[in-house]
């Protein structure tokens, strides 16, 4: 009988042993001797684990603009102003890793055939100079989608979505290699908190073969793409869809969780359960789209997070204690089961952040909140390797013992760059 | 691109157009010529509508049986008093034509080897006998399972699965020919109110494997049987099940909604837009499981219903009365909407009723409600062609209108059947 998944059960391991790994690293000189009994530093330089935020607030700092709306028609995709983008582009730098750019396609193209590929195009080649890697979001979708998609019929909007997957996807390929490639299937077809072309479609012709126009396009234009299933359902609605994409041979890479907690943290136990359910398909988990609030949290007989409007949202003293804590418990749970490979936090500063919520990690006056701290504090600190001065013992060799991923040397002969990983107990490098 | 589904749109009718035929019928004489001017008598013998009941308590009568539990440790099917089941079969025989039977698996095959087939035969041979169509519920379920399934290894459960599947639908083909082929598969795999060896099985496979094991088994063993795919869960889990089931080529011949509104009626809105959402995978729908109180109805904050146990749970004047008016909403809401081709009760009489809820159509004391006399009063009355005198005309035509189904003729010179159908506006009955 044919199975479309292997099940597959993990052991969640709050010390973290699969995030780690030892090393005996042999230093050589510039010449392939071994570096005998001599101090070098060693640190570490990026995490294997990625740590991610949206990006969408420095595109105006990555395209030089002087102005948050340069068409005044059309609405940005951060909100942050821009006299504060150099300054929280230092606190951004300093913790993530990895970002998140929006593809809205209502915002991307809204005009038909004028899409803002430059301007995307430079925030990514921005984002990549400092180091960063990126994802694409998303390439399918019901919201905010163009308006110039109301009046087309099914089989026309079908095409329209299957040319903008192509088109976006080629246009980044190399410097985005990641894309939601589909977001909020099981919703999609049924949502009716607002008129779109894909909506229409996706009750047309079914999540599924809205799923696989998505991956199909998506992977037929770049191989070597990265592509996410990504939902905020996180009921048995996701598993059975999920279920339904994998029987239907569809290649999901990795699953998407969003975890949007406007409505209150959802604590160890819902979060470790959610990952035994998800996590059983064998694929790699990224939680996509976190936001934890240091203010009131939200009703909950808000259905639609959208629905909750209000003038001020006040981060509280209170709140951004309560929020410090809940990020720091919310890292640690997720970094302790193995199946999860990525968390994006859903923005960096209450300054423009999504549904006016106070959900940053930096005050809308600049300051960090305790909560970028905490979270600090686990990034470039407990889980980090500062730089270490090591001896080396009579054939060159130091013993590193770290966080999986890369590392550099320093010595007085020259630096060299390795990878931690799992499974490799020795590695030698060459001074240059 | 492969669509598993075509979409479907349906236009609810209160006016239930879609329900009835008008028909010139020819009668003839035993020798074949037409029967001029002469007074004949036509009725409804029949609906082509189901209206369904489970036929659980009728059991024991159906054997014969003079102890409710005739074996001490088993547990018998239905809970009505033995005393008041003729009484009862009454009251079921003159509103509904088709009964659904117990095959909850750990009732009917307790001790592995030893089924409750004979018990099950003589019970649905009592009901054919009767004119009542029958229905087998269900085949794969993860509650009231065997408690000698929790021992087995996984792969040992499903080829005892598959077994029982063969055997019961074997063992019954010609007299029950339709099948809850698997029940819940939405919750199956994350089930947790229960150690049982199904949720195992469906947990490891997945929900796609667990239901095409189902339906697979029971078409090859009886391809002439009607296979329902069922469930509880009205969310958009149970469309993503579906749209799955579909895409993977499983052949689904009605979809099953039970509708158990323990929790209050659900209104016509919410049952329209339901029967909206899954009419559209262009299926016939069956309300398999429907039940509405004359009491007090069960706190909200309750999941599952199982869960809901009180030791009385009385039926009042003012329940009995919004009964009534809430069973003939949901009747005509239902039968106004064409996908809809039978509706299901859970059950006849307060006394034995699943959960101790009073959602029967009659009291504890064998009296009926006026919900039954309204729905008598809709299947007998307002939706049902009472004998009726016609005289024929000169070539020997009457036309007759009516509610789909069958009628009988009756002449001086003998009976004959024939069927309302649309689309068959003459049909020549031949008296005998």
């Amino acid at each position: 009988m044919k199975r479309p998944f292997p099940p597959t059960s993990y052991t969640p391991d709050p010390a973290f042993a699969h995030r780690v790994a030892s090393t005996t690293v042999t230093v050589l000189d510039a010449g392939g001797a071994p570096l005998a009994d001599t101090e070098v530093t060693v640190e570490q330089t990026r995490h294997a684990f990625q740590f991610g935020n949206i990006g969408f607030d420095f595109i105006p700092l990555a395209n030089g603009e002087t102005r948050l709306h340069p068409d005044d028609d059309l609405e940005t995709f951060g909100g942050a102003s821009l006299g504060a983008l150099e300054h929280l582009a230092d606190l951004w730098l300093d913790v993530f890793n990895t970002a998140t750019l929006p593809f809205y396609w209502g915002r991307f193209e809204p005009r038909r055939g004028a899409p803002q590929t430059q301007r995307l195009r430079r925030t990514a080649e921005w984002f990549r100079d400092r180091g960063v890697a990126l994802k694409g979001h998303p390439l399918v979708w019901h919201t905010v989608q163009p308006s110039w998609l109301l009046d087309l019929p099914v089989d026309e909007v079908e095409r329209a979505q299957r040319e903008r997957i192509r088109r976006d996807v080629a246009d980044f390929a190399g410097l985005i290699d990641t894309w939601d490639a589909i977001n909020e299937a099981v919703i999609m077809p049924v949502f009716t908190n607002g008129d779109n072309g894909i909506t229409r479609l996706a009750h047309h012709i079914g999540r599924l073969a809205t799923v696989r126009l998505a991956f199909e396009e998506a992977r037929s234009t770049n191989p070597r793409a990265t592509l996410l299933l990504n939902d905020f359902d996180m009921s048995t609605a996701y598993e059975c869809l999920i279920e339904g994409v994998l029987e239907a041979g569809i290649q999901v890479d990795v699953l998407g969780l969003q975890s949007h907690m406007h409505q209150g943290y959802w604590g160890e136990e819902k979060t470790l359960a959610i990952l035994e359910r998800f996590s059983r398909y064998g694929l790699p988990i990224h939680f996509t789209e976190s936001t934890l609030l240091s203010g009131h949290v939200m009703p909950e007989e808000i259905v639609d997070l959208n629905d909750y409007r209000i003038p001020d949202w006040p981060s509280t003293p209170e709140g951004e204690a309560r929020q410090a804590d809940e990020v720091e418990r919310h890292y640690r749970t997720l970094l302790s089961h193995p199946a999860v490979r990525n968390i994006t936090y859903w923005g960096l500063s209450d300054d423009g952040m999504w549904l006016g919520a106070p959900g940053g990690f930096v005050r809308k006056d600049g300051t960090p909140k305790p909560s970028y701290e905490v979270l600090r504090g686990l990034v470039k600190g407990e889980w980090w390797l500062a730089p270490t001065t090591m001896r080396t013992d009579g054939v060159g060799r130091v013993t590193v013992q770290g966080w999986l991923g890369d590392y550099a040397v320093r010595a007085p002969g020259g630096s060299a760059a390795f990878t931690l990983e799992q499974g490799a107990p020795t590695v030698d490098v060459r001074l240059g």
